[in-house]
């Protein structure tokens, strides 16, 4: 088996007119997105086929509900450069809420309170460490293959951190920043352990780094002594349990369903620094990670640190990975720069989509095992199919009902397609008919996702996708364009666009499950929080010299303290519990030029810390609507000169 | 005429069964509006009559637009405490963009941008001024009586700040704090000169201060020496030219179509420090401003000035104003607590809702220019109507057809009443049957508007609704509930609900308006911004001592500086010009570790300064998806030790 960077391609098919797009070609595509597509008008804003168009409008009952009517799917959504985690409700596509998670959110006063602060992280002086983030992937727990609805996770790609959502109050609850990595892309949590058949359910989030860096990151300038780690998260203390040292690069993430194998799709095995480099291969790889074997390695000490960092890190290169029957990693040969990597909800197949390649490749896992137990001889005949799809392949969702669908950057459109008849047409079989249905979007389409696509219950209802680019689809808001989401009714054979949403940049990828598979807790515990006054009699002011507590309750329309006097230079930490227990009574807490502002839910308390620098009479008010004299609900604050 | 704090009433009419709401009865109201309706099921949702029900599903056709179809009106949305503004596209009630204004945004990278730093306001020490804000008004630039698609402005209550948006570009220019005043809430632009007629077009902004305080604000406990003001805000140079110093407090404010007058509803003219001395007269006031002898004054020097503040401060409390040809402020007495002041259409009336009281008052606007010439004996006759709505009305809106919807936050209704009907009914014709319809909202309605409602264009199409609990109308998401923006068709006899839309806290105030009235634009200029770097050739790396300008240009799929060199320490700015020219083509750049991330749009320049105070690689790149090579467009910080 050629380990070679070039290696050439050893399971390629005739690929038709459409070969590799080569180095030249992709480097005049300077705005492409923007310039190779008609822009459809107001006037008949449909670019797909006719049949399509007026199908969608007999589809629409479907898509708007009546008011009131709920949504039969909730949505998570990567929330982009806002940092959080959108959850929408489907078919609406509604946004009910957003998670802040990686960026100060001033509503929830998150990154204000002392309780938001200590989940992000600060810097020795108190201030926040990072203020900004890429988010791109979300995915939830898994039990028997399904989501569990306990947890649900979310990567930000510039400071390498991936944070934890609880699926019950839906708030982040944990961050972590993964050792050693920059440019941290994809994640997927395990659907079950490689070992104990009982652990049937997550403990595992895996996350892959994209861009090689010295390690430990000196400033050197050869690019060649770079690397890249694959990391895996415990699920429950969020502690990095081990990482891998790999090869070329991590792009996105894929588990099977036995737990076994955890892979990644890698579009730059050259190790490039510039784009003509990391292009410059006409196959890169699918690596896939043998877990058990990992975590054998870790607990047998075989393993080294990096810098600072106490992380257990294997070496999963390809040169200390010769041998299957040891093997900790598998290169798997895949055309041109792919982009994205799906697990098949049969459990059979990992999909890659190549970008630079018009090919979707399809991977039979139970083979990939075979190669590591040393049953098969060249690793890249566990490629089942490689087939033709379009131009600039990027994302893979399914229905449950065998059928593929997949994005085409390039050609703006989504392919349905069936596996079983790629893989016969692959084998030889000219004559199956794989490519179902193709449907034109709008426009520039990257990420995907089906209704419980990426679950044993994949249902095959509807598929979201997020597209790059709007255009002329909204009415223009100056030079900044929303992205468009469009939503489509994949329940028959034909696919029909039912739906277009903007949507604030960039939120790349999501999931969609049935809505009974969370049960949301609406009112908070009183003793889930430590600092908690639970009583409005033990409300006042504690002094300790220069330090001062405040200890306040809201209960509408008043909080408990109408005032309270401070000394100029005081270190103040104020603690609100909002003792209003019924549902959706929220309080809002605001100190004019103090910068501060934050929400307590009902029964649930929080806190500030600050300085009263200021002299002067400052109202405190209550900033979240809450009854009838919302606006008389204050508390005024006196900072002595 | 009286002027005590406990004025009786002089123009009120029998009230029904429905009296003021006294204080006892409120403060038991604790959670009302989360306990005294019975929510809808998902299975029946309306608590609406059934018919409007059932209409409610024959209208929604207008409501849903087809794949690519555009929004016929703009609306543009107070963003609440994400400190933005929000635009939508209706009828489809989309949210298609925010403009980030008074709070950092880590997509576009405001607040973190040296031009975005500059408009927000920076410490000594170069990091943001305030990073919290609570926005809830929000109106726009007018010319003839309807708008003119320059400007757009919205308030900070928390800071006391107003941001403009430039309406071309749809972007925030300008940010200005008012001197000595807490609690900014209502704004409203003057629509016309009061002296000169040429000028038919908006010159001035009017700012409603809602906390009274010492001023100059020094700790002093005495409430009773506390005051407000109310500010007029230059709206080209964004400058303050004047404040009134006034008794009692400022709440919305409204302005008259021959820029003569500007009024604020006043809810405390107890000046009350506790919501119960706050909610003890039975009457409070709309208070009215004569804005040119309040620009003669200050011309002629009638002024001071408080603390540091340059800004002329003329006296507009009653004692001072106590003869109507020469005052500068008419206090009109209103039901207990109004919270909102709503100019008709037509140019006639200022209306005021009671919220403690279950009344609508209707002011004509030529009695009150006569009794500010003398014409008048009594001031409260310019009250033409005081008629019973329901409880606790809040804000009205118009439809150009004579009829007035004001929301009743606690009857959780919108009413539709006949403003000459209400007047005649006042007069003593008890057979004139003002109320129109009511309509049962989803739940606790605040603001509220109407398409073109506050110009003279009302055209009586479509009516929002800010409800500010939703409860069971969505999927349930954590303790944090979104608000329920409902969008009702008020072009027939009956007002029929459309659609309920989720919406991230707290909205507050909008206006919706026809989309030809803006023309905006979606590529800048590259002249627009002094630093911009107009050819890639110019990019490159200058010292000066530990002072480095970092130069570069984007064109997809790359950056002009493939990689640069730093030494830990250096003071670098780093200029970014995008010089891709096609509409919606928008690069992103962002720095691990070192808490960058913004966009530039095409055509646009922007730079970010910070310390290289890391050494090692830090891989720059493109956020904003732009191209098949996005995730290739890279640029190498290496920072040497």
């Amino acid at each position: 088996m050629s380990q070679d960077k070039n290696q050439e391609a050893t399971a390629l098919p005739a690929l038709g007119r459409r070969k590799f797009i080569n180095t030249a070609a992709l480097a005049s595509l300077a705005g492409v997105a923007a310039c190779t597509e008609k822009p459809s008008t107001a006037a008949a804003p449909a670019t797909s086929a006719p049949a399509a168009a007026s199908a969608a409008h007999a589809s629409n009952a479907s898509v708007h509900l009546k008011p009131g009517e709920l949504d039969t799917y909730y949505g998570l959504w990567s929330g982009g450069h806002t940092g959080d985690m959108r959850v929408l409700g489907l078919p609406s596509g509604r946004e009910i809420t957003r998670i802040p998670c990686f960026v100060p959110d001033a509503l929830v006063g998150w990154g204000i309170t002392n309780e938001s602060k200590k989940i992000m992280g600060t810097k020795a002086d108190g201030s926040l460490r990072y203020t900004v983030a890429d988010t791109h992937h979300t995915h939830a727990s898994y039990k028997d293959g399904n989501y569990d609805g306990r947890y649900a996770w979310i990567n930000d790609k510039i400071n390498a951190r991936i944070a934890r959502i609880r699926l019950d109050y839906f708030v982040c609850d944990k961050i972590t920043e993964l050792p050693n990595v920059q440019g941290f892309h994809g994640i997927f949590p395990d659907k079950a352990d490689p070992v104990d058949p009982k652990i049937n359910y997550t403990t595992r989030v895996f996350c892959g780094g994209e861009f090689s860096i010295p390690l430990p990151n000196t400033g050197i300038d050869d690019a060649s002594k770079y690397r890249s780690l694959f990391s895996c998260v415990d699920a429950e203390t969020m502690e990095v349990r081990w990482q891998v040292l790999i090869d070329g690069n991590c792009d996105l993430v894929a588990t099977s369903y036995d737990g076994k194998l955890a892979a990644t799709n890698q579009y730059n095995i050259e190790m490039g620094a510039k784009y003509e480099d990391m292009m410059s291969a006409e196959r890169d790889a699918c690596l896939f990670f043998h877990v058990a074997r990992i975590e054998a390695a870790v607990k047998a000490g075989k393993f080294k640190t990096i810098g600072d960092s106490k992380v257990p890190v294997v070496d999963g290169t390809r040169g200390s990975n010769k041998d299957p029957k040891t093997a900790l990693t598998a290169y798997v040969s895949v055309p041109k720069n792919p982009h994205g990597v799906n697990a098949s909800p049969d459990g059979k197949y990992f999909i890659c989509a190549g970008k630079l390649s018009p090919t979707g490749t399809v991977i039979e896992l139970t083979k990939v095992l075979d190669w590591f137990e040393g049953k098969v001889e060249k690793l890249d005949s566990v490629i089942v199919a490689e087939v033709e799809l379009g131009l600039g392949p990027l994302h893979t969702a399914f229905d449950g009902r065998g059928n593929a669908y997949t994005t085409l950057f390039l050609d703006s459109q989504v392919v349905k397609w069936n596996v079983e008849a790629a893989i016969k047409f692959h084998k030889g079989d000219k004559a199956a008919k794989y490519v179902v249905d193709r449907l034109d979007l709008q426009y520039q389409p990257g990420h995907l996702n089906a209704s419980q696509s990426e679950t044993k219950a994949a249902d095959g209802k509807y598929l979201a996708v997020g597209c790059k680019f709007s255009k002329d689809r909204f009415l223009p808001v100056g030079p900044l364009h929303p992205e468009n989401e469009q939503l489509i009714d994949i329940s028959g054979d034909k696919m029909v666009l039912l739906a277009d949403h903007p949507v604030r940049g960039e939120p790349h990828d999501f999931i969609i499950f049935k809505r009974d598979l969370v049960r949301p807790k609406q009112v908070y515990a009183l003793d889930d929080f430590p600092l908690a006054i639970k009583d409005a009699k033990e409300s006042g002011v504690v002094r300790n010299g220069k330090k001062v507590t405040i200890k306040m309750t809201s209960q509408a329309p008043a909080f408990s303290l109408r005032d309270f006097k401070l000394k100029k230079g005081d270190e103040v930490t104020l603690i609100l519990t909002n003792l209003d227990k019924i549902e959706d009574l929220t309080h809002g807490f605001a100190i004019p030029k103090y910068n501060v502002n934050f929400i307590v839910n009902p029964q649930e308390t929080a806190s500030v810390t600050f300085i009263a620098d200021k002299p002067g009479v400052f109202w405190c008010y209550c900033t979240h609507f809450c009854h009838a004299l919302h606006l008389e609900m204050r508390s005024r604050m006196i900072v002595e000169g």
